[in-house]
């Protein structure tokens, strides 16, 4: 049960909350580590020293274990939306400064690794990319649908050419660099009418 | 034996270049039914009807062997490089539509799939990746090279939120309407100055 105790430094665990913090903090770092697919719930639950079926319990599947993981663990959702909030005719720089910095911060890179791994071989795991993708357009006009998955859509290209594939044109290029060059089609795609509602009406 | 004589119609097969032929041939069917990594050289040989060792004499590694059923088994090479051809001022939608239609082509996007899929994992079939996405950069000016990268990256993208993650609002765009979104961004990190370099010296 001593593994119940690590991860998180602060405090003494009791009861649901601490059995729910345990699972949570054995989940992020298997899911890191392992990626979705290898991460078993049973290995989980090991590491968290809980029976599986607890797991079960509280997040009901692996699927919303992940979800839960990402919301509640990571600083992923949080930038991401704070990116949204200030000067409209900043926008792109902000998200595409935010979302590309996850790529670079220790902290939050593997989780998105293990995500895009998994996504191309598993499709819960690319179901949980797709909501974190797609999670921050309803805070756009809905209008702009398209656009933001344009800007997701390029974005992610820029991440996987960068941390995955590593393509010699893009990781030449330091952050800010990068984020210099695609904030205007970034703002383009977040801010312009719907062209391709237009194009597809023709 | 008579498995050398399987997947190409035409005549019979003799010496070094009937088996070279059928060893392209089952190797571009297995990398795009099982992936670049699960593909073993042994199963390949397998299917080719040869030995293992006949893979090793004419193509060397697993890799040159990939990049070799790229080059001479698809259209990948010479449909990316048609549509680089043409006005310049239409080179972006040119581009867009052809690599967007290399993924909707049921003769070519398996392998695209076996090799992004790969890439993840492998940094084998991460190289051949690169290799393919930078592969045309020579073909445009040596200053474009990080447009180049840039829009490859976009286009890649797109490709990874239609055909794997299966983002709504990607999906739900024909291949027209999706070029003439993505053309005048593709059209202008092809043609522009070189913007990153520029805000690289500041």
């Amino acid at each position: 049960m001593s593994q119940q105790q690590r991860g998180r430094p602060t405090g003494r665990r009791t009861g649901d909350s601490g059995t729910r913090d345990a699972i949570l903090d054995a989940a992020l770092t298997l899911f890191a580590e392992r990626g979705y697919d290898a991460a078993s719930v049973r290995a989980i639950a090991e590491s968290a020293g809980v029976d599986p079926a607890l797991i079960r319990h509280f997040f009901g599947d692996k699927n919303t274990l992940f979800a839960t993981v990402v919301a509640d663990r990571t600083s992923i959702p949080a930038r991401l939306g704070a990116a949204l909030d200030g000067d409209p005719s900043t926008l792109g720089a902000r998200v595409a400064d935010a979302y590309l910095r996850l790529w670079e911060d220790p902290q939050t890179r593997p989780t998105l690794l293990a995500l895009v791994r998994s996504a191309t071989t598993s499709p819960h795991a690319a179901d949980m990319l797709r909501d974190l993708l797609a999670g921050r357009a309803p805070a756009l006009a809905p209008d702009k649908a398209q656009g933001t998955a344009l800007a997701a859509s390029h974005l992610f290209g820029i991440a996987f050419t960068r941390h995955i594939i590593k393509l010699p044109a893009i990781t030449a290029c330091d952050h800010d660099t990068l984020v210099a060059a695609v904030a205007p089609t970034i703002q383009h795609y977040l801010t312009a009418d719907q062209q391709t509602a237009s194009t597809n009406a023709r």
